[in-house]
């Protein structure tokens, strides 16, 4: 770690430590110092997302000293890198160019992601228009960022208005692919079959099941109801998908940040083209919030100021996700891998190793629900889990107000009993009803929850990951810790190798050995 | 602490610390002693589950230390008393007695249970031989412990041959339950309202909005499609369910620990009789395990061992469990209630601060997904995650056995990675390719994933759970933790309290205020 750095920490870990309700007694401007919004549109369509990070430690002494650690880091350098689409992915020496499908890049990559989604919006509006007959069901076959992106974004945008039903299938246990053929019918079924390298295995493996399935229900060209959605066409021609229906993207996209690639073509199936680009337009105005604005004003950089603080300072090793929302259920799911697959590691973008934490474990699920089930330890347990909640102004249902009334008041009332704590007992005494409070949470509110604030959303989390691994020093865009497990899987299936005595036995034991 | 626990801890933390590779490589029986089954059933039948802790890091003299630790505990008279159906639930003063609903308990209580179970078993063959007229749906509406087992055993069990479409409701966003309708035909709906006190206000407020769409639907008589399943009857037929259509379960049978009882109703009707009886009598065959083994050899109080030693010595904040296979998706979710709602706390069942930390953060999802999500970290990420592999030995699936065969290779491989580590590039020397290894895991591999195992594989986890508490000298079957932010959320709507000022710009914003 540079000097500079190692002197900024050293400065954030010398501040002290006031608990929350000290921190709102003694500043009645708090609560408008910590939050901010991002909008986008005019008029009508002004819309935005209020963040709330007032209820989080941070003070304004902690915020000048992170602002120091941002500027020892070289966020701003590293932040013009990633925008120019210079190669940032420094161990793999590529670029990391998601937000050039957004139109924020160098010109050349905006231009090839704007050739390759208008090819994409052709074949989408073709299949719309019937050029690939009746179509009612699409099979999405994918996993990980192939996957995480288009089922968060077909759930959350299309319950009342899906074009198609939408299977998105990513497990080689055959039990997730015959789940989504007893949905279907073939006669009326394409398969899209996303994958970057086009020879991952779990999504070649089901590709090949569904073309026999398809055949087996009289579908005489299984390989012409294919959409291929892959960084490596050639091989999805090899295959046997015809070059009119592989939809190519750049190989400069990561698997996790793919979803506003033709990895999103299920979302502009299923919910239309607009909805697609409305999803580009939200991540495009939270673009240019961070391509822009300097040190705490930032968001995301602010979100990863508090990130940094609680897991360094305060030793947590888990940040907590829980959507007010049953349209964003997926929405932990895939802020785990963006996350942790990015920041879950242990050496810098020089190969040193790293000097604290990296990346806590992201969890969380769906408010109300999370309150019957996992809100008794973040409110009486041992660890200290810094809360983000996720809510929406609007409500997503027609049914009577008092279920969204319920709902956003539930999602306040939690932060509020999170920091506030107390005591249940009538005496005031019962210590198993004792609450001890100054438990940080982080507020996300959603003028409403529509496509552009789902793209926001989402740009949001990447900005803010991209932000925690400048000031850690690590590179988020590889991912070789999913390289050893795939080598052994291989050497097991190849009977070569030695294993330890366990792996033996639980071979043995299945029949496998 | 009482000072023998003192002195217990005080041996295990003086123990070295070996690694897991050295540990394998002195210790030919290793993977014997540190396996062990459950089984059940006879001849064909037979059946069972294979627990293989040997990739944790627990030595012999490990084992000695905390077969100490759990006498010093008076592990052996807790356990008496759970199934005694003494109140072990000392802050409430009632007994815990799920393990009754399975034939273990108090003869009084076992005979309850059977009464009320044979009530329920009547109403469901009832119902199956046309009581009600045609019925192609079920919507459960209840929330945490009355969601969360149905949820998991019909997706476990019906995949292939539900007799009712079901759908469990459980969130307040009326999202949720607009879902559910869309998917219905109300005139062959059947609505189970699941609360034990019948007050809580997500499963009334939904079922008063279920029964609205039924009317709006041409249902005459909403209220005659409801079945109740509840420990306050009275309350259910005041609100309109006639009493042959309540189905009572006994106060004393937590809301995390009820899937055994009435609240399974969802699962006996949709996967049928004798696959409830069986998921029971599965529970039924590790209760006797637990009741009947003393010290390590206890699967469930071994467990509890390393559980404990990650949490407490190495200062673990988290376990992750990953079931490779499909229809255990919602597993880990339903784990997360029943160790966090459990054994979230901080002050011991005599009210004094625990000295240490008490439940981790359980998270986890489905192999092999996790592989290309979250699998980056437990491999290269700094923070020490024990996990849990869940696999099947028989498949879920008819399709190519390839599909089985790479899901459990790979379940294995991942096992081995965490253990072995290495350097995955061609010198051997890159660091970001290096692999540090380690990294603990146990695996459960089930024969077949059947009724009787889905029951044993939740039972062996209530146990663990329990044997957790007790040797943390917790009282796991309250759950005071959730009554601050009920309390705040009904301030909130009397309007009448004042809240921090973050709080009320937040309702103030969302026109709550």
């Amino acid at each position: 770690m540079s000097d500079s750095r190692t002197a900024a920490w050293d400065q954030i870990e010398a501040l002290p430590q006031a608990s929350l309700s000290d921190l709102f007694a003694g500043d009645d401007a708090r609560v408008d110092r910590l939050s901010g919004r991002i909008d986008w549109g005019e008029g009508e369509d002004a819309a935005g997302i209020r963040f709330d990070w007032s209820k989080t430690h941070l003070t304004a002494d902690l915020l000048d000293a992170f602002d120091g650690l941002a500027e020892a880091s070289d966020f701003a350098a590293r932040r013009a890198e990633l925008f120019a689409g210079e190669p940032i992915n420094v161990t793999e020496g590529r670029a990391a160019e998601h937000t050039a499908q957004r139109g924020s890049g160098s010109e050349a990559s905006v231009e090839e992601a704007d050739a390759l989604r208008t090819r994409m919006q052709m074949l989408v509006e073709a299949i719309r228009e019937g050029a690939l007959g009746d179509v009612n069901h699409l099979i999405h076959i994918g996993i990980g960022g192939s996957a995480l992106g288009p089922d968060l974004a077909v759930d959350a945008l299309t319950r009342d208005l899906a074009y198609v039903d939408c299977h998105v299938v990513s497990n080689i246990d055959g039990v997730a692919l015959e789940e989504a053929f007893a949905a279907c019918d073939p006669a009326t079924t394409l398969v899209a079959v996303a994958s970057k390298t086009f020879t991952t295995i779990e999504t070649m493996t089901n590709a090949e099941s569904a073309m026999r399935w398809l055949r087996e229900g009289g579908v005489s060209d299984p390989h012409g109801r294919v959409i291929a959605l892959t960084a490596n066409p050639e091989r999805a021609v090899e295959w046997g998908v015809d070059e009119t229906r592989v939809l190519p993207f750049m190989e400069s996209v990561g698997g996790r940040y793919s979803l506003w690639s033709s990895i999103g073509f299920p979302v502009a199936l299923a919910a239309g083209w607009d909805e697609f680009a409305a999803m580009l337009e939200g991540a495009a105005a939270v673009d240019a919030h961070f391509r822009d604005t300097d040190g705490r004003d930032n968001l995301p950089l602010r979100a990863a100021f508090a990130d940094q603080y609680y897991a360094r300072v305060r030793g947590c090793q888990t940040r907590a996700v829980f959507a007010y929302d049953e349209r964003l259920a997926l929405f932990p799911s895939y802020l785990q891998q963006l996350e942790m697959e990015s920041n879950g590691k242990r050496v810098t973008s020089n190969g040193e190793p790293v000097d604290g934490p990296t990346a806590p474990i992201t969890w969380g699920g769906v408010g109300t629900d999370a309150q019957h089930a996992v809100f008794q330890l973040l409110h009486q347990g041992t660890h200290m889990v810094p809360v983000d909640f996720i809510a929406s102004i609007a409500p997503g249902d027609a049914l009577d107000p008092a279920h969204h009334a319920i709902l956003l008041t539930n999602c306040f009332a939690q932060g509020a009993a999170l920091m506030a704590g107390g005591n249940m007992s009538a005496d005031g005494k019962d210590p198993a009803r004792e609450f001890p409070g100054n438990r940080p949470s982080a507020t996300i509110l959603c003028d409403d929850l529509d496509a552009a604030t789902l793209g926001a959303l989402i740009a949001f989390h990447e900005h803010r990951t991209f932000a925690n691994a400048v000031l850690m020093g690590i590179n988020p865009f590889d991912q070789f810790g999913v390289e050893l497990g795939k080598k052994m899987a291989r050497d097991i299936e190849g009977g070569a190798a030695e294993f330890d005595a366990s792996t033996k036995a639980l071979l043995e034991a299945s029949g496998l050995g």
